[in-house]
């Protein structure tokens, strides 16, 4: 109790009482002031402390709750989570891990090494000490002017302006929520998605809301019905090999997209990490490149396809928040590396991405049709899996009711590391759905890593119930 | 009014309506919907068209005065006002400036070059890939003891998990507002103050509190009775040559800050921009180091004292917020750029880093002493000059009523580049206060330089009356 003394609540203030309160105990749990399990006063108790009405204790507990602070026992009273971190845990165990599926990039025997270092001593012999002097925060011009000429073979023409230089797409998002978004802000996205984008909209404390993508992208009529009620500030999407599914948009769902962002008056956010690949040779489309009305915020990575220590990628920006992303670009890290931006111009210009992307593609393929062969051989009969467009991303379900958090538990024990599906929902709840990613495995090792899973899981399903599960979430529409 | 048609009020929300207002003008007048000067709807129009009270009506606009979006004619009605970006713009002219007294770093022929190649070679050769594959979020660990190691000879004893890396100071500070900072939360700054600092306060929609500092620091008196009435959530301070004014903590205003933030249980954020170089041969004392409560969290940039370009920096943090600040960087940028880790540990550890603080300690010197030499010789009678502890930053005042926002344009159109004072503070108004810096400055231009300016700002006082100023700021306590 001694530490709610310490609570100041500000009459003068515009934020409610309330909502003060929540800031206030939301504070104490985050610093580890209240541990987990710890009883929080009743309401009766509270309310006579800080001399305020048993309502405003109530609502500020409620959205303890909401948030994923506290839990409710019935009769008992209200208790301090456990701040559940594992959602953005993306720390690398390199310890004592024999099968990695989580890893999305290549191994990184494939990067480029010995053309990047010899581009490299090219820089520094070339700009002497302006290659490590402070970078606009832009981006290199040389830089931006070879990446303009390499989407104007992607069908998306844009202005040397719209394009900016970003340390990576997760650095993207979090200045697009800077730029775009303000304190309760309705955010749409694809359900399930990425966590660092979710993670970064709730930083923000916007409001998600998550809309199934199935075979054909995200569902249309019910984006329509969310736009016209909710007027959400952006929509993010992943529309090509998404995360975690591995769909892609149909062309139809693009222009539909696009047409009811110039119609509600919103902006998209295409996430795209990894269209440069073609897989069994179908054409990719890019978002982009079909956006007459200027809607969509195009974000580029690097890390997938290349190297993902460059920390490096770009964003097309629409002129009205050109301005304020840059400002925004410059109070989270001054601007990207230049000499790095100085090294990849060169790879740009000398064809040797061209090269690499050849490379990766081929492999990428392999692995990709691998996998699709092996699962199936394997028959996961009582999986469901969701077979998809491409990438190196495979989407399962454990028969209903087990539970994907202990069964990644369960797996990391055994050396093998996999998401729970958990990590791409809002609300962080447990769930049957896990992800698999192969870019890490090497290509003669992949039917038996997936053999070896498949092993596990059966094991898992038998020493475990089904009945784990305590919050199921609905599928997505499949 | 077309516009504001499209404004939703959701009365089921718990943010009040006439706040929701706010965010929604605020949105149409960010996104250029609203020009400069355009005049809002009066009073009763508004109400009328959103069918909410008059009241709330001028609680959004009082709101949109206060944070500066909006200015008030009377008997005319509200306006929109030009939103100044010139605080942030530190974008650099390469053009054709003839001297840049902003730039707060050495010249780039200074900067290790060859040293560096060296090491970046060896660090391909031996890590291969690995090298531009994902690096922890926290930093590269062979690099964390090295700076651990050094800090023991400043008497910082710390553990390793304290140890951050993170891209730069600004990375730094922005991260923190995300870990310690919720919406209306208080922060305490010196003033004036670095601009990157409070542009990311205010991107958190922080309260700024002001405190003036003068040649011993900042004012503890008044320090303590503002940490005592509104219980701020950090104070940010740059101990050691202050930005913009130079000046440094004495060790009993050291005391006594550490002491009032463990009394009144807050932080305390330590930007150490430049300490490593010793003016004069004074002792620098660096506020972590006597830090025994775990209060301050210490931000360590390199830029000014190695290479800008390299972006790097490392933060010291108090356990109790490790992993928030933890989560925060991950969803920043993922990590710090591995390669430039692992050739920085090369650097520490073959003791290349102390022959260059020796190197650059000596050029600082001289330049700092030949510059206060060349203000004193050049007499500048009818500036204020505030002779600085150590930096190369030289904070002057016009005479009364001089706008210094109107002599930074008439320099730049000089080929001259300074900084106004208006940026250093948090409301950003126009102000006599002055910046300059002479990193970049050859050491044998110092004179001739200083003495131009001087030229140029008798100049402008002849040119420019002294009743420009409109709203002057009060002096810091001087």
């Amino acid at each position: 109790m001694r530490v709610f003394n310490e609570i100041r609540l500000d009459r003068g203030k515009k934020t409610p009482i309330y909502k003060q309160l929540y800031y206030e105990i939301k504070q104490l749990i985050t610093f580890n002031k209240l541990e987990c399990d710890y009883k929080l006063p009743s309401i009766r108790e509270l309310s006579d402390l800080l001399k305020v009405n048993n309502s405003t204790i109530v609502s500020a507990y409620k959205l303890l709750e909401k948030e994923g602070y506290v839990y409710k026992r019935a009769g008992s009273g209200t208790f301090v989570k456990k701040i559940d971190n594992d959602i953005v845990d993306i720390e690398f165990i390199n310890s004592d891990i024999l099968y990695d599926f989580t890893n999305a990039t290549t191994d990184s025997s494939l990067f480029p090494i010995d053309e990047f270092k010899e581009l490299m001593n090219r820089v520094i012999d070339r700009d002497k000490g302006t290659t490590f002097d402070y970078q606009q925060s832009i981006g290199y011009l040389p830089l931006r002017k070879a990446i303009k000429k390499q989407l104007e073979e992607k069908n998306i023409f844009t202005s040397l302006d719209s394009i900016q230089i970003i340390s990576g797409t997760q650095q993207g998002i979090d200045i697009l929520t800077k730029t775009i978004l303000d304190y309760g802000d309705i955010v749409i996205t694809e359900s399930p998605t990425y966590s660092g984008a979710l993670y970064s909209f709730k930083s923000r404390s916007s409001r998600i809301i998550e809309i199934p993508v199935d075979r054909d992208g995200i569902d249309t009529t019910i984006l329509e019905q969310k736009i016209k009620n909710l007027k959400p500030k952006v929509i993010y999407t992943m529309p090509n090999y998404q995360n975690p599914t591995g769909f892609s948009y149909s062309i139809e769902t693009m222009k539909k997209v696009l047409e009811l962002a110039e119609k509600y008056n919103t902006y998209i956010i295409e996430d795209d990490y990894i269209s440069d690949i073609e897989f069994n040779n179908k054409k990719v489309n890019v978002l982009k490149s079909l956006d007459t009305n200027n809607r969509v915020i195009y974000l580029k990575s690097f890390s997938k396809t290349f190297m993902p220590g460059i920390r490096l990628g770009f964003a097309i920006l629409p002129i009205k928040i050109q301005r304020k992303f840059l400002l925004g670009k410059q109070f989270s890290d001054i601007s990207t590396s230049g000499f790095i931006q100085r090294i990849f111009e060169l790879y740009l210009k000398e064809k040797m991405w061209d090269n690499h992307i050849n490379k990766i593609t081929n492999i990428y393929n392999k692995k990709y049709n691998l996998t699709k062969e092996y699962i199936k051989k394997y028959k996961p009969l009582r999986l469901r899996y969701y077979r998809p467009e491409g990438g190196l991303n495979f989407w399962f379900s454990l028969p209903d009711g087990y539970s994907s958090k202990k069964l990644e538990k369960y797996l990391r024990k055994r050396k093998m590391l996999i998401y729970s599906g958990s990590i791409f929902y809002a609300n962080n709840n447990d769930t049957e759905y896990f992800r698999i990613n192969i870019s890490s495995i090497e290509l003669e090792n992949i039917g038996k890593s997936i053999l070896i899973l498949f092993e596990f899981i059966e094991e898992f399903m038998k020493d475990n119930s089904n009945k784990t599960l305590n919050h199921p979430i609905n599928y997505f529409g499949l």
